[in-house]
């Protein structure tokens, strides 16, 4: 990693991440404990699955609780137990269209399981929570997409859920001293996914590769991240961030077309020539941004780079899904 | 009303005004009544006060029904009932202190309250929903505030909750069709009111009125509205906002001091002469926001006028309550 770590290095540097054991939470994991942090993994396994953290359990400063933020006696319990130095609340519903259909989804998973964590936190003083956020807070827009941006317009329960979640983390910053990083994530891709086009691409040509239908015209182009540079960006919010309410863009500047994806997934199969079938249209759900653009100089400012392009990042992600026995 | 009415005038309009026996609400069910609006007026008497909508039960056109918002099933029962038209819904807790100390208050009471609103107005096939919000939306800043004003970063609960379900709004509107009005209210002052400084001042020097206390150096300044001002304010923007998700913001350009709040309310009490101690310092509490200051251009560009200053609605808030038996 090119940034200097300014955090505590010794081993009793305790920290909490929620969700620990979902896509982005069990990579995460990993990073934190290179740096030899004792990592404390808590899932309700509802998109997490066990074997994303399989390799970790035997690290002796690793531990997983099965947990439900919803559990607010238990998740107090395990605060009282535990003094956690600093909070990655990376626990909720990710897949935006699931909270299409239920709206309870993201108003319990994201937003309700925040208001607990900050609840938790601010009973047993813990101060630092770094909380992803998303691009879904602003809704449609063409406009280049700042930290400060407004107006805040979100058209999905996903990203309504997320600002809900931001507004009161900005309230326990603004009484309580807490310090709170919020790092508005892009699409992010690699081994682990549990969703999203890249993964469902695959996943379908594993059940049958003899063609492959694609939802709308394939021109949909939006940015996508690779896993390894988000965590990257992550822990260098977490070291360098210095106000107490620091909010970031991570993102790629580039974008990646769905008919590109398709391209880079099959030739990575060995399956170019399969016929491709677009349904025609836009190809856009229910709540989905087909395209937002995220300025992303103030996390440039604090030494980010990203190692892969949007479209780089997609076949670094094709090829670790692949290598990989998670799909 | 200098303003040309676009809605239905038809005697069978029926309106729906959530916390319609409250400070503001009892007001707007008057004026809705006043067109001839068929009212159904909803309050579980929280802040609210059945003696202040006592005048308007021996309408024919309207009725009142104590009902808990956050019941869910005697809600959609009610809009089982009654084809209502449109939505005022204004039940929250308006009381920012109250807030502090119990965090539950306004996320239960302002954000809950909505979500049920909106999931039962969805279920009934109700599209219209005027929603009172609050500079307190986007905490500090000294900044002018535009609709569009970002970075929104709460300070309070009360702020952070109307946030949440700002943004919940948002997605009924982007996802149901819903068309939405977002009025983000000034400090509003008038008869049965039911907190506030000029509520306190008065009810203190009614207990005892040979001397005043009052809470800092009297120097902090915010711009207050007379509700008589607000409520055509509300009409006019339910008249003429015409896109799916309006936002508007309503207001006084000028501002008042609390020294200037002190010397009004001693002479309509004629007390002028008795001892003001100031207690010194800023005189806020926790997530109060001292100073704000709205851009109403566009408002304004509506036809909206306001008919007192902010020093003037003070004054005849002062005298309008002094005159009514609510304080």
């Amino acid at each position: 990693m090119p940034y200097k770590m300014t955090k505590a290095k010794n081993k009793s540097f305790h920290v909490l991440v929620t969700g620990g054991a979902g896509f982005i939470g069990s990579h995460l994991c990993e990073a934190l404990l290179s740096r030899n942090y004792r990592v404390w993994c808590v899932d309700n396994l509802y998109l997490g699955r066990e074997e994303f953290i399989e390799h970790l359990k035997s690290n002796p400063r690793f531990d997983f609780r099965n947990l439900d933020l919803l559990d607010k006696p238990k998740l107090e319990s395990l605060f009282g137990e535990v003094g956690f130095d600093a909070v990655f609340h990376l626990a909720a519903n990710s897949d935006i269209q699931r909270g299409v259909k239920d709206h309870s989804i993201d108003l319990n998973l994201n937003f309700l399981t925040t208001v607990n964590v900050l609840e938790a936190m601010r009973s047993a003083g813990v101060k630092t929570i770094i909380f992803p956020s998303s691009s879904a807070v602003f809704g449609e827009t063409d406009d280049v997409l700042t930290e400060d941006y407004g107006p805040m317009k979100p058209v999905s329960f996903y990203g309504a859920s997320k600002l809900a979640a931001e507004a009161y983390i900005s309230v326990f910053v603004g009484n309580y001293g807490f310090n709170a990083r919020v790092i508005r994530f892009p699409n992010v891709i690699g081994e682990r996914c549990t969703h999203g086009v890249v993964h469902d691409f695959i996943k379908r040509l594993k059940n049958d590769s003899s063609r492959l239908a694609v939802l709308g015209n394939g021109k949909q182009t939006k940015p996508y991240l690779y896993v390894g540079d988000l965590v990257v960006a992550i822990l260098l919010v977490f070291d360098r961030a210095s106000d107490p309410l620091e909010v970031y863009h991570v993102g790629n500047e580039d974008r990646t077309s769905v008919a590109e994806i398709v391209k880079i997934v099959l030739e990575e199969m060995n399956l170019t020539g399969i016929p491709v079938e677009y349904t025609g249209g836009s190809g856009g759900w229910a709540g989905d941004v087909p395209r937002f653009q995220y300025d992303i100089g103030k996390i440039k400012s604090l030494g980010f780079k990203q190692s892969y392009s949007s479209t780089e990042s997609v076949r670094i992600a094709v090829r670790r899904i692949l290598e990989t026995p998670w799909l």
